[in-house]
């Protein structure tokens, strides 16, 4: 018998499902489609249906599973989903009614997070337990893992980072009700806006026409990359004082445009370091793309089940 | 036999020294003056011949004692002293020295690390197990505690908290070479210099100048406490909404001017928090005072021999 789990990513429109091995090599994986009826509450059993379905299909037994872990777009206690605006969940037993039916454990971890995970286990060396994990996309997310365990926070708010206070000459609303978080200036939505105010009128949409409108050397494009990387740096550099992980791994949509991005970034954050760290410290964009949830949250369940097996 | 620990905080003037029980009673305690001489290459010795001493008088013996934590103004690996400036300590062998004399294991935590420790095991519930320490005195210190350990980081610089960038309109020089770190203006010579700055003359050196001003209204020092606490609550609230910590301890000088200072400070940091952590947090004063260092490291040592034990 090998031994397996199962990490599953709910989004708003797909669930993405992976079996693994215990080391992280993952043998199947397989999706369907957010059902968004009734508030979301079809999902627990649709997923069950699913793995029932493509376990039986593959001859393969569930006993081999020795646990789920879930990644949820929103905030979870071990227990619960506290909220999941984009599924309709409040206080939502999710575990427990995964648990119930098909006896296995299952573990819950918000996606930021797990995505974090998912690029400590299977993204950096083996050596490394600390990352601070940046999503630089829509909106800019985070995970902080410590000794390789995530930090879930009292509030389930651990690794909001898209919500570190910057200062800034406008005022800027953000989607958590605060002024000027540093999402909205240090994401894509808070790029594009930057870009179209120093150019005083709607001239790109998105990311991608900032890069290209940079590679033909666009001086509003350079002033709005530099604007958003000052941003960005200054909120990392503080995390970095703060933790002073081993790795600093920057993922999302963003990261896409790779070292026209990342390089600049890196020496801002550079600027802003404690001398110690400065010039030391390690660097890299996230290379797991979509699939960080699945493993992440993979990674989750082996954690709990290494731990009970502890106790 | 009662199992005991030493605690030790090594200062640039005196060394405080206690022995406790390994729930954190302290069973006596003692201090010797810093030997700064060679380098401070004196201050092993000292801090042996001491030990050895006051244990016979009071008819003690060192079999009782399993283990020896040191706090150090500096930054500190497992096995050695980086840096200790005020002692002239550079990649000291101090945990090595005095192990090899006395044969009782020895653990090295950084001071402000320290009196965070120190915080978490007397001076919060036994429940608490992440805390985020900072300490306001002439410069801002910290101490970041994830599961009951210290985040020392990768380059000993976990909890360097003071060194966070801000963002101001003037430029202030920071002892680590950078510019414009949170101690510049969240520290008490910040304060000192802000209230100067606004007065166009030197009206105080020190913050209960200020302080005694604030009494008396004077509109220079309410907008002095207004800018010092506007930084440290952008800072911390950063902190916050990446740890999410179960307490924030405010300790060092400022913060024994309690309500007057630490009142707006909450209210401050609420403003800046994540909304699901605004309102909801706890914010308490340090209660352990100059003791607060040894307590840490003892703790530091109990942490090392509990780990060891579960290897």
């Amino acid at each position: 018998m090998i031994e397996k789990v199962i990490g599953i990513d709910i989004g708003g429109t797909t669930i993405k499902m992976a079996l693994f091995d215990l080391t992280g090599l993952m043998l199947d994986q397989w999706h369907i489609a957010t059902n968004l009826v009734n508030d979301g509450e079809e999902i627990p059993d649709e997923i069950i249906v699913s793995i029932k379905k493509r376990m039986a299909e593959n001859n393969q037994s569930l006993d081999e599973v020795l646990g789920i872990g879930i990644g949820v777009p929103g905030p979870v206690t071990e227990e619960v989903v506290k909220r999941a605006v984009n599924l309709g969940w409040t206080d939502f037993p999710l575990k427990q009614l995964i648990e119930n039916s098909l006896d296995i454990p299952v573990a819950l971890v918000n996606d930021a997070n797990a995505a974090a995970l998912g690029e400590l286990w299977k993204g950096s060396s083996k050596q490394i337990r600390n990352i601070v994990f940046v999503t630089i996309g829509t909106g800019v997310g985070g995970g902080i893992i410590v000794d390789g365990k995530i930090i879930n926070g009292t509030h389930a708010s651990g690794g909001e980072i898209g919500h570190i206070p910057v200062q800034a000459e406008e005022e800027r609303i953000c989607g958590c009700g605060n002024t000027n978080c540093l999402e909205c200036y240090g994401s894509a939505n808070g790029m594009v806006k930057t870009m179209n105010q120093l150019s005083n009128k709607t001239v790109v949409t998105n990311t991608k026409e900032i890069f290209d409108l940079l590679q033909a050397e666009n001086p509003q494009a350079q002033k709005t990359l530099k604007i958003t990387i000052d941003y960005l740096a200054r909120a990392i550099a503080g995390i970095v004082n703060t933790l002073d992980p081993e790795e600093i791994v920057i993922g999302g949509g963003v990261s896409e445009a790779g070292s026209v991005f990342l390089e600049p970034l890196k020496e801002s954050i550079n600027d802003y370091a404690f001398p110690q760290i400065a010039g030391n410290f390690n660097l890299r964009k996230a290379v797991l793309g979509n699939q960080a949830g699945m493993y992440g949250a993979a990674y989750q369940v082996v954690n709990t089940l290494t731990k009970k097996g502890r106790e």
